[in-house]
């Protein structure tokens, strides 16, 4: 980690792997654990900062290969970098594109060098390799990057292991074309759900000088109980004084599992894309407000809730809104849930503090009833592979 | 007017029909002239009412047709009221209803009683009457509701003739059924662009007791001369002690002619509207943020002015979040569109305060270039008429 970083853990929990610490970054401290809300085009979607500033965001993701594709990263720097873009004052951090690269863009070619592909806005064609997607990021700015990573289906064994031995060299690679000091590079774990392949790929990578430690391919489609087991696996072999990321991941109750492994960073974009479906998170589980049965409902989404939305809006409100197809609607259900998320971290991270996890994880799931993704997740990445060549 | 409202005219411009005053409702005070911005379905597209309140905000409207289908008048009187409904502290003005009525549903059948229509969104057939329309927006609960009218094509002589017979029937039975001391109810002005008939309106309504009175049927595509001609013949019959409401006019030039001939308050969706098509106010007139010059720009939409967009915000992000389908972008051209406008009214009142009001004008003007709107003005009364049986 380069000088401007420093990552500090507080407090380990005593009986399980969750802890607290700081990550000091060039744009200010990240209490970890820590939930990113997305921005994938530089705007956490209906939300300006100021929201999230309210709502105690302390770190935001943005896509790489959207902002790639759409200003441009050379746009974007030629305007101050991603955070003077996008009036957000606080950390970033970049994905590689490499994800999105596998799913949302068709593939031509991929090899050694890097990876030809075509836009999903506009059907150009484009290269990404390691250095160039290093390149890209420094044109962003963020203050935490990714290296390039290639992103198999989990489950298919023969893929993971020919994509690990990429995705070590691609991460050389990176490492090598890293330069600017006020950015953290991580590297990316793979290997799926197969503990060989994630054994080899902590290892190798943990020898490397990465500034953190990003566990990818999970949270993709497969079996929730193969997540926790590839994290049990995987967080014991990295470095304890570097943070530790797990992509994609953003539920409360995977918050919870993944804190409990010893994950430091999350993001997803759960919260702000059920929102505008217009689902929202409760202490009891998941409301739909479509439902008719809210057409009336003067009480809040929860009560008690510190949110704006819940402090000023009824459940019939958010109703209408919704069925009016009103974008107040929208912006309305992503503060509540985001806030419920960066609430729940908060909390989180005051357990561990006062050696109360366990009980708060505990008494939290007793009350909150899970939503089952599962065939929904697995029929989204089925959709994503069916568009790659 | 009821005891619990006051209108007050503070200053009159010695040189032309200019005023400025003050509307006491029991949901706060109104500096006049006021631009009222148009929450068609309970919420001014994008915005919170916090937002409105930062951006000087004292009057919205609410249309009362678009409410009354969804999610319902009784509906919302059972959730108390619309202000609570919307989280909206301050005054409101609802529409009768009529104008949506004869212009967006599918008209049925039109009598002195009544008319029956079916609805835009699912087609159900309703009734809506004088009686009806005032105890529609009693069931909203607006500050200052409207008469029903009908609204003929303003250059139609026979139809307009006819119509106002009608107009003036139904203003008579809406005072009979008025019971609300809360409310604060406006008859409306009719008959085209034809004088003989306007001069009958105002002698006929303003021997009613009225506690405002708009002009409603202009801004519908007539000629522009033509308003300001229609609104020089109508305005000084109406009691100077009264308010006077321009419906449905909201660009910054014509801000400026409606208070030169003495119109108090005025509502349009076209601030809102044009901001969701990426078009905002500068001094110099409208500029369109789609283009491809502003994909670098980093210059606010416009130096110096205090809106949240251009205290943060560069023409090139806000044009990157329109090509990006970018909800906040919507949100971000609205916040200043509005305020654009708000802030032009503070200017005016000043500027009549101060008896500079013809060289505000005169100056403002001669910087400012007006969008030619009447060409697509004629052709979006056409399609609405067009659904009209």
């Amino acid at each position: 980690m380069t000088t401007q970083f420093r990552f500090i853990v507080e407090k380990a929990d005593p009986t399980c792997s969750a802890r607290t610490g700081v990550l000091h970054t060039p744009h200010g401290d990240i209490p970890t654990p820590v939930f990113a809300p997305v921005g994938t085009q530089a705007t956490v979607k209906t939300l300006t900062p100021d929201e999230l500033v309210d709502m105690g965001a302390t770190l935001i993701l943005a896509n790489t290969y959207h902002l790639y594709l759409r200003p441009g990263a050379d746009v974007i720097a030629r305007l101050g970098g991603l955070h003077q873009f996008m009036g957000w004052s606080g950390p970033i951090l970049t994905d590689s594109g490499g994800f999105q690269v596998f799913s949302l863009a068709t593939l031509r070619k991929g090899s050694d060098e890097g990876v030809v592909f075509r836009s999903h806005i506009d059907g150009s064609e484009h290269f990404l390799s390691p250095e160039k997607a290093v390149t890209i990021q420094e044109q962003l700015g963020a203050d935490i990057i990714m290296a390039l990573d290639e992103c198999p289906d989990p489950m298919d064994y023969t893929y993971n292991k020919a994509a690990l031995e990429r995705t070590h060299l691609w991460a050389e690679r990176c490492l090598k074309a890293h330069q600017r000091a006020d950015q953290a590079l991580f590297g990316i774990l793979q290997g799926g759900i197969f503990p060989d392949l994630r054994r080899e790929s902590a290892r190798f990578l943990t020898s490397l000088n990465f500034a953190g430690y990003a566990i990818g391919g999970l949270s993709v489609g497969e079996p929730k109980t193969k997540t926790w087991e590839t994290l049990e696996i995987t967080v014991p072999l990295l470095p304890a004084d570097k943070p530790r990321y797990l992509m994609g991941v953003g539920s409360p109750e995977d918050l919870f599992e993944g804190v409990e492994r010893g994950v430091d960073i999350f993001d997803c974009v759960l919260p702000t894309r059920l929102a505008r479906n217009g689902a929202v998170f409760t202490s009891q589980g998941r409301l739909n407000l479509r439902k008719a049965q809210f057409a009336e409902d003067p009480a809040p989404i929860e009560e008690g809730c510190g949110c704006y939305t819940c402090r000023h809006f009824s459940r019939a409100y958010l109703r209408h809104l919704y069925k009016a197809g009103e974008i107040l609607g929208l912006r309305l259900n992503s503060i509540h849930n985001l806030h419920f998320l960066l609430d729940l971290m908060r909390r989180i991270r005051t357990a561990i503090t006062e050696n109360s996890f366990g009980q708060l994880k505990k008494s939290f799931l007793t009350h909150y009833t899970p939503a089952n993704d599962q065939g929904r997740r697995r029929q989204d990445l089925a959709r994503r592979r069916g568009k790659t060549a």
